[in-house]
């Protein structure tokens, strides 16, 4: 198998570089996007003043590294693997251990696309916790702590700025669960990365086939494309055919952690039919899936019983999937939820792998009308009490929120969350800031996620434009993500994230003095910015004209101030 | 000529409707949704209930009236026309009395691209002022403010909504400057329409040729394709050749108000020399245009010449055209600047056609690290003085705001507007909230536009994909709109403003029942909403089927919610 169509190999004018860790031997990935030296013409003579070049934020993990082959039939390096060795505290299980995992692999059938190399799977040992959160409220400093520090310190030292976010702040932040390093020990090839309001905004893309469309070579391409992009980690939702083999697939070849939803997968065991979900056959889905490296699995325990009722109330229902799952089961059942009555038992599986639970927003509004609901709201203090749960097992948790929210009634989602969830790290769909736009979802959640990221959320789910229509396409995942790395970094400046603005700054600079590749290069996506550039100019961007299509020549008002000042004039 | 390529003769299932004024005879035009009925299937019989239609805004004009026979080389019908004459206080001129608008219907190389109908230029009687805001302050209701209390009271009376935007209120608005009715008495084609806080908020395109690219028919095309998806008003920004008579092509067939910057034309008479710029040109300029219809006037009258020192300690210097032509005018001649000086008297001239002045943000930021600065600030207390002195004159003020601003500095943006302008409505280019994204900045500037959409701000210009990159063709025109309608609804709902959610409750009603047809017909952009469901589902959308793509026919959270809840269950 190899991924075609799409080229994820550099970015233009960059560099991959790597940082060295001071605690540990790691080496930390960053792009640095070279630029072009400012040129002035001073009296016929042509002098040229260097610009530093800009260290970004790289999720493309090794695809982007010429020194790095990229063989997706092997999967990536497995860069954490010797980290997780060291701890001592876990052991190489002689074979995986799930009933499901076992019967797919017995079936020959499924050769054919089967993921070729097998890692059995890693435990921790009895009566061990391997999370991250365990090892900081220990007070002991990990590599992937040390690793994320470097990773959000980006320009840091050039600006003069006090590195605040050391290695010691990460663990302080991961133990009080303001924070979160999903890491599964089976993923061991996924870069670490640090999801909490302290550091910038992260982006979460989704994928996934669902019974109408898409396949395997698909799906990974369109997980390494996320990646590419900008996404900092990536649920696969798959509810079609395949979604075990499928996830190897990706996970092998994901330099991001990964996350599901395991009841989707566990309600196609039972071929749809929700009444016959049961703990037993959800458990085995979750130990399936800890031992092929899912790093957080999206949970919907705080749907409980007695909410089916509010459902009734509103405009457009129970718009999450395993929301409505879990309601009709209960409702089928008349028995409360077996995710909350279980809920010690799965983080007691959780942690043995460091899985992080996302607890799911069963009841997040899918409209307007729904918004700040007493059904969202009862179902944010339920959240909040398995919170406390979670961490009692050294669990690491995200909170899931909405949804569909006018602007007006962000802020209140955000500040309930922080309160009701002790201040866990929160993680929102957009929001959607109006339900009238369909096949423009990706702005109009854009605006929200921009907003309630700058209030506090750590993390943003994309939306592409193709939400509430159809599946996403990569031009659509492009689309998506682009949109909510706008979001993320107009959030970052907002909240005054240290190092921010460099890059903003050196787009600004490379602007006035008409540096048109630099531009280019520093846009989050270059290939788009040229093409338009190119598109109505008709010229060779080498030729670095002193304006732009938008005024044409006669009124660059950059052009007229470079004369007023003499800056970079002629 | 005529218009090729575009259809705007029709909104997907919707009807052009009128409402007719109890103060006057005027047919106030709207646009309403007809919906298909909800489907419930009750023990195998089909039981329909009806859902109303919605009434939304329509900028759409004549255009998709099919009672109204188009011609562009007509120009649309002049519904204005009669209520001016009634007022006795104007009188049409024996012809048209700048130096240009002469000279340039002297010179018959021009024949051939000349708009083919004369209208003799309309003008206030001496000693008569007769602007809205003069109207208004006499405590004059007009038909123009009837007109635009009608259609800001969209679906309240269904809402059981009480309607306080009555013609009273607006009129009071208008006196008290904080909302304009922007229609010159030479325009009387286009529909009037509110700008101000306490109404919907409004959007503005730029469209208009530059040294380097489009042609007549192209930029005609261009602001009948702007109104059809949803633009307010229309800035004319030619800077290439043929202005005055693009200009006239565009205002007799547009039907909204629209608005020019003069400096740009005055500037193309001296040929592009700076130095040259004089008083009367510019007046003769003003003269001409305030002649052919134009709304209102971008003029740059708060950069002064002292200004000119702060320009330096940007970053981006000023990326205001006209704020950059002025200030390099201010520093050539050493002397004040001719807008600020003769401010008086352009006011003077205004009132004799109910032009409306926009006093341009010379200084407004070109990045993120020019944002909040001192030379913003400055000028815009210097614009507070001269809306003042506008006022003074009865002329109607808009005053233009930034450009990129981060989103922690919007608010402070926004009241210090409010303040430093008493509450003149304000009018602001997104703002841009990181620059790091060309191609990609109607969304960067969608979430700026839509949070100080929310705050206050009255009217929000469009920014389109190629901004910063090239001009616009008619692809990114619908793309900015769209853009920019999300921006200015979500603000709508996040402000309260009356009936703006029955869209948004009517499209999630349609959704939440599968009713596909009328989520396309409710959208923002119908054609495209519809084409990207039938991409992947590859079926007929007559058949209303009970999921999507998204997640496929056995995990629809709303269908099971729908058998949990029994609404239109099956």
């Amino acid at each position: 198998m190899k991924i075609e169509n799409i080229d994820v190999s550099s970015y233009p004018h960059s560099e991959k570089i790597y940082i060295d860790g001071k605690l540990f031997p790691i080496r930390v990935a960053m792009r640095k996007i070279n630029l072009y030296p400012t040129v002035k013409i001073v009296n016929g003579e042509r002098i040229e003043k260097p610009n530093d070049p800009v260290v970004v934020y790289d999720t493309s993990g090794p695809y982007t590294d010429p020194n790095i082959e990229i063989d997706i039939n092997k999967g990536l390096p497995r860069i954490r693997e010797a980290w997780t060795e060291e701890r001592c505290d876990t052991e190489v299980q002689p074979d995986i251990t799930s009933e499901y995992g076992k019967a797919r692999r017995a079936d020959k059938n499924l050769d054919a696309i089967r993921f070729p190399v097998t890692h059995k799977p890693r435990k921790a040992k009895d009566g061990h916790r391997v999370t991250q959160m365990h090892y900081a409220r220990k007070g002991i400093i990990t590599p992937e702590m040390e690793y994320v520090a470097i990773r959000e310190n980006l320009n840091n030292e050039k600006l003069g700025i006090k590195t605040y976010i050391t290695p010691e702040f990460v663990r302080d932040e991961v133990a009080a669960g303001r924070a979160i390093i999903a890491a599964n020990i089976n993923h061991p090839e996924a870069e670490p990365m640090v999801i909490g309001r302290a550091f910038s905004v992260k982006l979460n893309t989704n994928i996934g086939n669902s019974a109408l469309s898409s396949g395997i070579e698909e799906e990974v391409a369109k997980a390494v494309w996320s990646c590419y992009w900008g996404g900092d980690t990536l649920m696969d939702l798959s509810t079609g055919d395949n979604i075990h083999e499928t996830r190897e697939w990706i996970i092998r070849n994901c330099p991001v952690p990964m996350g599901t939803v395991p009841i989707y997968q566990a309600l196609e065991k039972v071929n749809g039919k929700v009444k016959d979900l049961t703990w037993e056959i959800y458990k085995d889905t979750l130990i399936e899936q800890c031992e092929q490296g899912v790093d957080y699995f999206t949970i919907h325990a705080g749907v409980l019983k007695e909410h089916a009722a509010l459902v009734g109330e509103r405009l457009t229902g129970c718009v999450s999937r395993g929301g409505s799952i879990m309601t009709q089961w209960c409702v089928e059942h008349n028995e409360e939820s077996f995710l909350y009555t279980h809920f010690d038992e799965i983080c007691e599986i959780l942690n043995k792998y460091d899985v992080a639970v996302s607890l799911g927003d069963g009841m997040r509004p899918g409209s307007i009308h729904d918004a700040n609901d007493r059904a969202q709201f009862l179902e944010l203090e339920v959240l909040g009490e398995l919170t406390m749960k979670a961490w009692q097992h050294d669990v690491q948790v995200l909170i899931e929120g909405p949804g569909h929210v006018p602007m007006n009634k962000i802020a209140e989602n955000m500040n309930k969350q922080l309160k009701s969830c002790h201040e866990a790290p929160f993680y929102t769909l957009g929001p959607l800031t109006t339900d009238i736009a369909p096949g423009y979802d990706h702005i109009t959640s854009a605006i929200g996620a921009a907003i309630i990221g700058n209030l506090g959320t750590a993390m943003i789910c994309y939306v592409t434009p193709k939400e509430h229509l159809s599946l996403p396409n990569l031009e659509d995942v492009r689309a998506g993500v682009i949109a909510y790395k706008i979001a993320a970094h107009a959030a970052d400046l907002a909240k005054g994230f240290p190092g921010a603005q460099v890059r903003d700054d050196a787009m600004s600079k490379a602007r006035f003095e008409f540096r048109w590749k630099d531009q280019f290069n520093l846009s989050l996506d270059p290939e788009k910015a040229k093409s338009y550039y190119l598109e109505s100019l008709k010229n060779d961007p080498d030729v670095d004209n002193r304006f732009c299509t938008m005024c044409g020549p006669n009124f660059c008002a950059m052009r007229i101030t470079q004369s007023i000042t003499g800056k970079c004039g002629e």
